[in-house]
């Protein structure tokens, strides 16, 4: 059974809303490699759906797009220095510096969505991903990250 | 007693996670004119914390400046059309087209945020807004949006 990106993350740092294993009220994302590049699928509840019933908030979107997105760089940054995905001292952190979201075409709710990242490139301590979430039918939205790791 | 501006939309579009006064669940933001900008006011429960607890996931902080963005633009394209707030017919509704989130600083939890619009520019169905998001203290994000304008 595969592992997900997120659920290498310490648990000291595994609390967040979007991703967290140890937020029981959130949304538990979680990121796996796929080939070269990241996917994450996600079934969104009614609840979180915007103005007219039926499609998701733009927030949903966003937050799926900026955890999938920090996870990604996380595991990007792992792979560029050749070490498994937790197994930093002391460990990887990235923050979003900034996250670019294109609304595409309206978000279902209640059907499985899938967020995909690919490295854009790395140059230090910023890595650059590109983003897209989709119903399986269609480009729901796409997106661009700028994440920065942090230095402890 | 000032009506929010997201309490002037129709009954049917008032179901938004982020905003809407027909979702139990959600943030129910409520944005205000400022003077001729917007401001709202949102105090972020612990749940939405990001990954180290005590401040917001990046999800949240996207959410808030989506939902008082495409706000403020309805605000400002009724104001540019002479149209008071939820008289137009049919309705005026936005969606976002593209949002730009650049993260600043941590935002806290617990605390009163403030966030902020600005009109950038309006053509035709398209409205460019400039927002903020601080802690009284300091600023936490800013944001670009370009908000278009539904037809029916």
């Amino acid at each position: 059974m595969k592992t997900a990106i997120q659920d290498t993350y310490a648990d000291s740092y595994s609390h967040c809303y979007g991703c967290g294993r140890n937020n029981p009220h959130g949304h538990q994302l979680k990121s796996y490699w796929e080939g070269s590049d990241t996917r994450a699928e996600y079934v969104p509840d009614d609840v979180y759906t915007g103005g007219v019933p039926g499609f998701a908030y733009g927030g949903l979107v966003a937050s799926l797009l900026d955890c999938h997105g920090t996870a990604s760089a996380y595991a990007f940054a792992h792979r560029e220095l050749g070490i498994p995905l937790g197994e930093a001292d002391p460990p990887i952190r990235f923050v979003t510096g900034q996250l670019t979201v294109s609304f595409r075409a309206p978000t279902p709710l209640g059907v499985t969505l899938i967020v995909t990242g690919s490295l854009e490139r790395i140059e230090g301590r910023k890595v650059w991903v590109k983003l897209g979430l989709n119903d399986g039918v269609q480009t729901c939205a796409t997106g661009e990250m700028l994440a920065i790791r942090l230095v402890d």
